[in-house]
């Protein structure tokens, strides 16, 4: 059966391209999420978006469950393929195929990395924003499926905010274009702006128009650091009510900021309780005004330091300390559950001060950091799976998190997506009505659900 | 039969409510766009949102097609009622709810004025920047229905840029909820995203969700006056180059200047070929250089002259004249057909260039103005149509904008919506596939059809 049904495959992409040994399906049934890993029958490599096309087709006529893969960083498990399903890797779909600088486009294949088409756009002058955490790896095509944030959601916005337009492949392999490469565009619907965040339940992409925009002039970055939750986390609230928008505005309690310099040695204050990571992007001089405005604000609600990096290395140094936060809190203990609860803006003391006294509750290790900004922190919880008691209390604890959220107007997911961890909680945010719309729609789109099943709106 | 139905309708929204008289009827049987009226059956007034979800469950009972109606502003023929069927009017559905000040966020009912709603931010100090040529009498709802732009499009985005989320009705009646307050959220489907632009085809709208921006600290408006088309419109792909991102940048030919002038008397050069009216906003130095560098190449590409607005008063009367482009072309003959065919940015020299060409060849008077700076220009055919050869001209000429529009890479329809006006046109653009994804996803939402019928894909 699996022999046959790689010969099959093998007639589309070639024999190098399908991979179906034991390791290999071993290596694809799990993405970065905390859930069990379910083995795919295979996965498959295309060259050319006509054989991704001829993928899609084959998989919905034989009933196969399809899973688009980028590099699999996915942390609600929308990575995570069907028991039998097919694995369809985006690495050799990986080409840039047009930065165009008058018109401030990009139109790329699915499979190029993140970081890589950043660079490539700021090469040609110009600027693309959004800039997830999994940036160094994590893929385009992912990004738009998951509708990725990062650090400077703040003001830039989200992947949302840039995609244009795009072509994908419907369930029958037939190509479906949306969008434009004009700033404007309301030719048909918004079909783009339904597949970013979609998490590849309703068709798999092919190309995708990116908007670009100038880079900003000059920039100014800080760290201001606090000997108490409470007052970085008021300070983040002031900035805001200040109107001053800065393009990144993180936050990292006294955990995360012990175990990640103890990981990356960037010189971050380990006596610190709180710190902030501030930048302020623009003009030279609205940089120099908002970031003495931001200066006065943080020592007026209490920062025992301000430190300004003083050239783009030691910026760049801080930034990726924050960047390693994950890979550094998740050395700590065997299971790392990085969440992503979100509240308004003006809720976040509220928020941080409810995460500390959830983690005291269920005697639990949280590391708190991430956008503050955005209203979007990233409370890990540092724990071990197999320890049935404690994860148990994890459970619970997350649970407690989500409804803290929702009561402070917030949402599940501010930029992980809901995959297969959190549809079970998504009623309880968006209600009964909304599921049973997006089902509906799913069940048209994808009559017989081979489209990576069972993510968003469960099975 | 008619009778009946008001009676039905007049136990869910009361009796003053139901406007099923012959004038009643006629006032609602058209919109904006030069196509032929509908008699409706009748219009209702839903005073409360369980009102109006009783208006959509009742007509999906009943198998009566639905449209609802803001201000009638469309120019695609997106209001256009069918036949026989029921126009929602949204007129008492005009609660501003919240204006979240330190959040930045506002929750209107669809109803809303947009230009009241602008105002009402703008006294808490925020600012709400979408401002459709229609702003001071449409509504948020058809705004959110139409996508719409505006002037600020080139810096500050269009009406979907600013939607966080929204509750709408299913063809049931039933409430769905997507998107959140939060500037980060991913739980679920982007069914918000989906909705813009939708034109009343897959849900009927309740509450919007909007994102505030802080205003801009400083602005300059500057008039550049041209003795020649070709050095406007390169003046317009000059400034994007030099990635310069003005908040305004429209054209006018010189057909427009005479007739707005004409009309508003607001002291354009009547003598000039063509103009550009640039607005730079944001941090008062960066206003000041980028004011500069604008004037610096206008008149390296040879403005004969720059004429900056000394204060607000003068800059308003400029704009208002601008405003009243549309009106003013009106009046010349008894039918306008205004186009918004829309190019990348880089191509408006050639589309200016092709316009010219497309009048001459087919004798008529195009007068064009529009957003240049997203390459979104409104050629506005004035014409008669009871005069059928020159009508008939007039449609030959349409084809011909939209054929020269897409071979430039550009779209049919940058902000006014497919409506019923350009849907056979879309498979030039968009495809085979894309209108059948379009038409499986309508039929599976709407399963009678009767949400606002043969818009965006046709019947």
């Amino acid at each position: 059966m699996s022999n046959h049904l790689s010969q099959k495959f093998e007639e589309i992409v070639g024999t190098g391209n399908v991979l179906a040994s034991e390791v290999d399906r071993h290596n694809y049934a799990y993405d970065a999420a905390v859930l069990p890993p379910q083995l795919p029958a295979l996965a498959v490599r295309p060259e050319t978006p006509e054989a991704l096309g001829r993928v899609v087709k084959t998989c919905n006529e034989l009933g196969l469950p399809l899973t688009v893969r980028g590099s699999g960083t996915n942390l609600s498990g929308g990575t995570i393929p069907s028991e039998g399903g097919v694995v369809v890797l985006t690495g050799a779909l990986n080409k840039i195929i047009e930065i165009n600088e008058a018109d401030m486009y990009a139109v790329v294949q699915t499979g190029v990395v993140t970081a890589k088409f950043a660079a490539e756009v700021a090469k040609r002058g110009l600027f693309y924003p959004p800039d997830p955490g999994s940036q160094a790896v994590s893929t385009m095509g992912g990004n738009v499926a998951e509708n990725a944030g990062g650090l400077r959601g703040l003001k830039y916005g989200v992947t949302k905010d840039y995609v244009m337009g795009m072509s994908f492949y419907d369930v029958d392999g037939e190509l479906v274009k949306t969008g434009s490469r004009t700033v404007k565009c309301v030719t048909g619907m918004n079909l783009h702006g339904l597949m970013v965040g979609s998490e590849g339940t309703l068709g798999v992409f092919n190309e995708i128009i990116l908007k670009l925009v100038p880079p900003p002039k000059a920039s100014k970055a800080m760290m201001a650091i606090f000997d108490d939750l409470g007052k970085a986390s008021e300070t983040v609230a002031a900035i805001i009510a200040a109107k001053i928008v800065p393009a990144t505005l993180e936050y990292m309690d006294d955990f995360t900021i012990k175990t990640v310099e103890d990981f990356a040695h960037a010189g971050l204050p380990t006596d610190a309780k709180a710190l902030l990571l501030i930048e302020v992007d623009g003009h030279p001089a609205q940089v120099e005004d908002e970031a003495a405005e931001v200066e006065a604000i943080c020592k007026r609600i209490g920062a025992t330091r301000i430190q300004v990096a003083k050239d783009a290395v030691e910026r760049n140094k801080v930034w990726e300390a924050r960047r390693a936060a994950l890979s550094a809190l998740a050395r700590v203990r065997p299971t790392t559950v990085l969440e992503d609860a979100t509240v308004p803006r003006s809720k976040i003391p509220a928020m941080v001060g409810a995460l500390e006294k959830i983690a005291e509750k269920y005697k639990l290790t949280i590391g708190t950091f991430g956008h503050a900004g955005d209203g979007n922190l990233h409370p890990t919880i540092l724990t071990d799976k197999r320890d049935h008691a404690e994860f148990t209390r994890v459970e619970a604890a997350i649970d407690e998190i989500f409804d803290v959220a929702l009561s402070l107007g917030g949402t599940l997911s501010g930029e992980h997506g809901i995959g297969m961890a959190k549809s079970k909680y998504m009623v309880k945010e968006v209600g009964q009505g909304s599921i049973m719309y997006a089902k509906r729609l799913k069940a048209a789109m994808d009559p017989k659900n081979i489209l990576n099943p069972g993510k968003i709106t469960g099975a």
